[in-house]
């Protein structure tokens, strides 16, 4: 389970570096620039997550698979941009895949260090989604989640999910796989329907 | 007296909320964006503090009441916006007083970790001031306090005064209380008669 | 040895000072909106290290130095402005020398606290380049190392050499040396023939 989970992790910072170095697009970065976005795409959330809860070093500092991962990312991004590009539907379902296993890690990670449930599910949220927003910030942009579809939104709900089956639940991997189902099932539904937040005016 | 300064600090953070989810106007954030935006305004400065100071985790994840004072924030402002707007004067009071509440905390939590006065000064000016900068940075602005009136600079007045008022008075609610007066009365006076600092050119 | 290495490193955080109050030129910065950039630039790429690896609190924290050599930066700036602005070269030697350093004791600071020499040699380039990047993203712009010349690439070559070079040399003084003339060379012959990095596109 643990291994799977961290296999997860794995694609999932791979498919989040090619989401960062895809954003440099249009803004004449060079392959550095591209690279540095790829880098705080995939790891900024777990690395935002592991500051606030004092976690230090942060994970990817030891583990260099997360590196090499990324860095697999950035080079798929240069040789085989024109294939990536109409994959989208592949792309949504990896990168849903992979706000649950980053929101459920996260989570995990607070827990084992004695944080607040509700706490928690806003760190497992915050591993999933800061990483964009530093993304968007730092090319210039109002990050997107900020005003798209339901996507933090889904990871919070997944959150709350993994700990209320938590209570019920002997078997992690049945708690798993349900926090997943249910934040597929939100954004599918979300983007099916067109479900939006109300705005702030 | 600590008490007294605690429910300060959580009307400061409830007040710092309402400026955060505020920014989100004209921006067509939905209520997540100015949720997360109201968020960081409010522990922004106290988070940033916290970690380079290195007391970890942050203040905020060990105490559910930030979460709820930023919550509650959102919720009036989301509800009663048309009624918040014009209130311009009690805000300005109760965010003046809020700066120099997180100014006195946040220096008071440097130098209990035997940080050096001068940069306990600067660590409590960073308390009260940075979390507007992150709100102006996500928002793709320039930070406001960078041209704007005389505003970090009564937090590092306040901070000098309530280090050298530490020498001579032996109560604490004394400091406390000149400390906020000082930083009142440079905001008030900057406001009434213009001042500006010197601009860099 | 390390004597030099500390001046080298005050040095080179007067001339980041220097050039973080300098960005705030046109966009109507007040002088503490530039005391707030050239603090960011000169100490930037230095706190994100040392909270990546978690050396806590953050250096210059400790060490009131860092803060004169800043606050010296922003008072040449204010004064000298228009005798600072045609050294060019001047500004590019030392600037160069400056991330040389910067990089070096990143470096060594991570090894010290037993992090892989991989992510040592990206610490070293964080420390050397970040704080470009925190003061950019401040005042609006898309960093210029993300589409800029040869610059983080020098870093990480010098990190690599310095690595290297200490596999072999027995004298720190050596290692140092070639390292930092590896950055210069590099930058000086990038500029010389117009070197750029391929484009992400």
């Amino acid at each position: 389970m643990n291994q799977t989970l961290y296999t997860i992790d794995l694609i999932g910072t791979f498919v989040f570096a090619i989401s960062g170095a895809l954003a440099g697009s249009g803004k004449k970065l060079d392959i550095f620039g591209a690279t540095f976005l790829a880098f705080v795409t995939a790891v900024g959330g777990g690395t935002v997550r592991d500051l606030l809860i004092g976690s230090l070093p942060v994970g990817w500092i030891q583990d260099i698979n997360y590196l090499i991962a990324i860095l697999a990312g950035v080079v798929c991004t240069y040789f085989f941009k024109r294939y990536i590009l109409p994959l989208k539907k592949t792309f949504f379902i990896f990168d849903t895949i992979g706000i649950a296993v980053f929101t459920i890690l996260g989570m995990n990670k607070a827990l084992g260090l004695g944080v607040h449930p509700v706490m928690a599910i806003m760190m497992g949220m915050v591993s999933a989604v800061v990483g964009g927003v530093i993304r968007d910030t730092l090319t210039n942009e109002i990050p997107l989640i900020f005003r798209q579809e339901i996507y933090a939104t889904a990871c919070i709900a997944g959150g709350i999910s993994f700990w209320l089956v938590g209570f019920v639940s002997p078997f992690p991997v049945v708690n798993v796989g349900i926090t997943i189902l249910v934040i597929i099932a939100i954004r599918v539904l979300a983007i099916r329907n067109r479900w939006s937040l109300p705005g702030i005016g």
